[in-house]
């Protein structure tokens, strides 16, 4: 995990349930010392990115709380037109949810360290129950001649 | 469609009605050689640009069934407060739509091939009930010197 | 405000109120005359950048009434299991809202001009109630040769 971005690499998480990764040290730690843009990209269609408050840790409970409410699981009433079930309850959720938050982010980079605001921190968004391994590619374009 | 994108293209889509219509082989066939991040953004504000899973063709389909729910026609009772209507019931909800779906999407690029998952795939989702002919500009940054 | 971004830079918005400020114009007059792509972040986790329609002023008026339906303040009956609360009624729902609309923008640019839509505009979306001075990091990346 502590080879830099040269100018790819690869973030990897082990998920434990639905909820927010935190894994901006993670990032942070990879970046070539120079000005560009760091492009994260997460490589599955039932998670996602996600830039949020890494401060009070009930912003990232009570977003999980509103989105579970938002898309509930499949066998909520409201969903009996759903016809892709097989893979559980959670996984065309998992999908919707996929679709409405971030696959991709752009983040600037400054002499190797990127321009999140104080309260910004970058999260994979695991929408599955079960255990995953999500793999998230990482591309470092420098802006300036070397 | 089969220029390489050098490093601007375009890729242009027509489409009959609401749902996804996917792009990915078209977008795969025209990256140079290198690596690099490919940024593809849509000139509208009445489509998106989505990454979903391109096996079961019922994801696709449970996708926009659950959207039209979610951001029903304007003439929708819940719709009573809108005022921009003269372009037809489909209209303002299709740029809603957009607001909440991606614009603009970045993908890494190794030696010319997309890091796409296994099953991720690339669409123009339309929101529009008329055929309209949609406008996506690619471009690509290399990584690399060459 | 009239420096170029070379290749950095930032774009800032002093907000009275949730709704859009558009940017477009601050942006356009500051890119290089080159060939490249622009990515815009905002370094807050309770507003927002969105490229919807500058052509009718309804379609922000309609677009802000919708979200604050679908993301109404903490004080909602529905919202009684909120615990990141002492912020105000506002604070929580804006960190929702930022979750569900971009933070970052990746926009190419040809020649010195972005390739927006004839009707696409760049703005800020302020979700938060009081004033607030909002920063946007600016990063251009050229995709040619100099």
């Amino acid at each position: 995990m502590t080879q830099p971005f040269a100018p790819h690499g690869e973030i990897t998480v082990s998920t434990r349930g639905q909820g927010l990764y935190e894994i901006t040290s993670d990032v942070a730690a990879r970046l070539p010392k120079r000005d560009g843009v760091l492009t994260l990209f997460v490589r599955h269609t039932s998670c996602s990115l996600l830039i949020q408050e890494n401060a009070d840790p009930d912003v990232q409970r009570d977003l999980l709380a509103w989105l579970q409410r938002f898309v509930p699981p499949a066998t909520d009433p409201s969903f009996t037109y759903l016809r892709h079930t097989l893979e559980g309850p959670d996984d065309m959720p998992a999908h919707i949810k996929a679709s409405v938050l971030p696959v991709s982010l752009s983040i600037p980079v400054l002499r190797g360290r990127m321009t999140l605001g104080t309260w910004q921190g970058i999260y994979l968004f695991e929408h599955r129950d079960a255990p995953h391994f999500r793999r998230i590619a990482a591309q470092f374009v420098s802006s300036t001649a070397d």
